[in-house]
């Protein structure tokens, strides 16, 4: 039996959100049917909705930091029961055979991670034949790339870590942020705010590398020790060689060589954000230190997981802006404008 | 007593090599004088004769792959004895006191590593106020910067691997390459020759990617077990997503992207050879598979000691083409046409 939801889409690069009534799946044996409470406005969303990447489909649904209750589960499901508090994240699909989904990482698919909107699908599995995101009040989703969200956390606050979360704490483990080791988050928004909090509670001393120290307060209260501004110079000077890892979440072209130099002996500065254009990268600056520049997508759902009962332990969440259905355009300008403190949720209530 | 040594120096950016007298310091306590018997002729000499990386004091006296034997120590030196086989390598000293230092990776020296020649020093080390390389008859050095040259091995093949083989021997330890592992070279040079050796004695499985074809038979026969031509096209598509670890030897600017798209899941690009031109890095193709971009200069001191003695016991020694000290120039024009298989050694008996 399909379900109609509600949802928000946008029709044109240059659009407007508009409430349009989109059909979900059949419930498969392995489906869950999940009633969206909160989804999260990502900055890939944004790209996506104004086609600033190419190839969006439209009408286009995105949203992809999904917090809700299970409506339904198909026959065979057995993670969970109507009524479980669960996200969905950037993904609802892969292989599941190649080596990537063999080691947990269905996010670096060999074959297709199936991405949660604008992702070619069989119309079978999705009317119109792409996929259509959380901007919408139901969703159906395989068990396999759903996720729980313990009791500790707010569903609100919890809908950006789906995204913004995950995308912070798989390299913080990967490369081994915890204590003795100093971490350096480029950039205090969406995605840095929460990577402070994350650090901080795996024991790292953290610094944030802000365009100025306007959030400064903000970034001392969510767990930084230091704060610098990247529009001083004398900052650059300062910190040389003083990270042993440093995570950029600015999407902006940055002058990555200086920040290469901030990086101590075996540090390592992973791309977050996708600079449009290709960075240049001195090649001394790396055999200098043994440095490397290294680039990280989300994380799988066993981690995602991971990072939602580690969150709930250290009682964290996403500082956000909750906003109705009809506030997405204007909430996507202030997003433009770095004007948001520190995610905009939107209350699926509303649509 | 200081030691009076011949040498061959070149005193302008496009002169000639000549023989000279140098002299070399006093024996303090600390230190041994080398009878050098061979030394090889690395690309960094011709850089820094021509002085195309700037800086270069005249007359300059290069040469970092020194084999010969202890002639003489000072009164302190408790691990070598006249007659011992040895080798000195890119570094004669560093503070001994910074973070890398004590961690054995004294090439990464916060104060400065002190390199065996165009190297500021006190004058009373050195006559002229800069150290002087290998070139030469005879060098003195502190024992901590002294390493020994095993049995196995003919001084004249190890001299390369003071600084070509352990080059390449620390990045493919740091990296962990061995059995199971799938490891690349790219340039079969002087550097990469020696890379094909020791990767395929640690295990892994070894691609060399040169230019053309010419010198696959070599390749094969020092222990690659496939051999590509990045001339052809084909080969960037056929290896897409193949390795764990890809090492480049080659200084000319490369398309990196091109190389990067060749790693797998958390692999490893590192950059041994200093491209002139800063390189253009795609921040996707990192992501994509959480891929990184190193770099690594040479290795430590005990590392280096460490890497003589895997090479004694697999029977690895540079390939050379031994030559005599009126053969330098001729030398240098070859190795920069790469006609040369696949590193020059001067027999220093012939100064």
């Amino acid at each position: 039996m399909s379900t109609v939801a509600a949802a928000y889409a946008i029709s044109a690069p240059d659009g407007s959100f508009e409430k349009v009534t989109i059909e979900r799946r059949d419930l498969g044996p392995n489906d869950v049917l999940i009633d969206i409470k909160y989804v999260g406005i990502c900055h890939s969303d944004i790209h996506t909705a104004r086609n600033e990447w190419k190839g969006t489909s439209y009408p286009c649904v995105p949203g992809h930091e999904i917090a809700g209750l299970v409506a339904a589960v198909g026959s065979a499901v057995t993670k969970y029961q109507v009524g479980d508090r669960v996200g969905v994240g950037c993904m609802v699909g892969s292989c599941g055979v190649c080596a990537p989904c063999l080691a947990d990482e269905e996010q670096y698919c060999e074959r297709g991670t199936v991405w949660t909107y604008n992702n070619p699908t069989d119309p079978a599995l999705q009317a119109g034949g792409y996929t259509m995101g959380g901007y919408s009040t139901a969703v159906v989703v395989t068990e396999n790339f759903v996720v729980s969200i313990p009791e500790g956390i707010g569903l609100d606050v919890a809908a950006p870590l789906l995204c913004a979360g995950v995308t912070l704490y798989s390299p913080l483990r990967h490369w081994q942020a915890g204590p003795g080791k100093k971490v350096a988050i480029i950039g205090m928004g969406g995605l840095g705010h929460v990577g402070v909090k994350i650090a901080a509670a795996m024991g790292a001393e953290v610094t944030v590398l802000s365009q100025s120290l306007r959030k400064r307060d903000d970034g001392l209260r969510l767990g930084a020790t230091h704060y610098y501004a990247t529009g001083d110079r004398q900052t650059f000077k300062d910190l040389r060689g003083r990270f042993d890892l440093i995570l950029n979440t600015v999407s902006a072209d940055l002058p990555i060589d200086h920040y290469l130099k901030l990086l101590a002996l075996d540090g390592t500065l992973v791309i977050l954000g996708l600079p449009e254009n290709p960075m240049a990268v001195t090649g001394r600056n790396l055999a200098a230190y043994r440095r490397s520049l290294a680039g990280s997508m989300i994380g799988g759902i066993a981690q995602t997981q991971e990072m939602l009962n580690f969150c709930a332990e250290h009682g964290i969440g996403a500082e956000i802006e909750l906003i109705s259905a009809d506030e997405i355009d204007s909430a996507y300008d202030r997003v433009m404008a770095s004007d948001v403190q520190y995610r905009f949720v939107i209350d699926t209530s509303t649509m």
